[in-house]
């Protein structure tokens, strides 16, 4: 099936797309940016710096140190990380719906799919 | 102003994004894949290369000669030309407008567009 990669260009040049998104829900689901890294078979420092580029584009932290618990600190979403995490989903989900008639229209031309 | 990037990524791996659809937007416009390219900074090697990957995604042309005329030949769209550029219009259209309101939601909170 054909499908849409879909990214952010902001005015400031920066990009907001699915590897960044990816990440963070990564962060969310394992607690640590590293552990997240591992998950996508990216390094430690690719990682942070993905992480580092989006707290630079929003000028504040998406992602924030988790002290104590039984796993000995870690990282977690804040707010803002959670909030572009469910806007950018909510985002492609949308943008899928309404791409879905085009979508196949074009795929309908492709080779091998003809009669 | 945010905006957003789309590119198809289809199941064989070839891709049709917004490159490939102003070449040929530009060649219908011009009537030369030359032009076309210089009109784009690109070369005409590059503006050849591009077409040649979309005919091999469909399996047929979407640029033909065009013989005759005052001009003396040039190049124009196929049916399937104009109906790649169309639909992925469309489809462009279609995903800005069902992605507004998450787009603005993100841009709200970027860095210099708080209070």
């Amino acid at each position: 099936m054909a499908s849409l990669f879909v990214r952010i260009d902001l005015a400031s040049g920066d990009h907001i797309g699915p590897g960044k998104v990816d990440l963070l829900e990564q962060i969310s689901e394992h607690g640590s940016i590293a552990a997240a890294g591992r998950a996508m078979g990216m390094s430690y420092r690719r990682a942070w710096e993905l992480v580092e580029e989006l707290n630079e584009t929003f000028g504040r932290p998406v992602v924030q140190s988790r002290t104590g618990g039984k796993s000995g600190g870690g990282a977690e979403l804040t707010p803002l990380g959670y909030l572009v995490v469910g806007r950018y989903r909510a985002l492609q989900k949308a943008v899928d719906k309404a791409s879905q008639g085009h979508l196949s229209a074009i795929q309908a031309e492709l080779k091998g799919r003809r009669a």
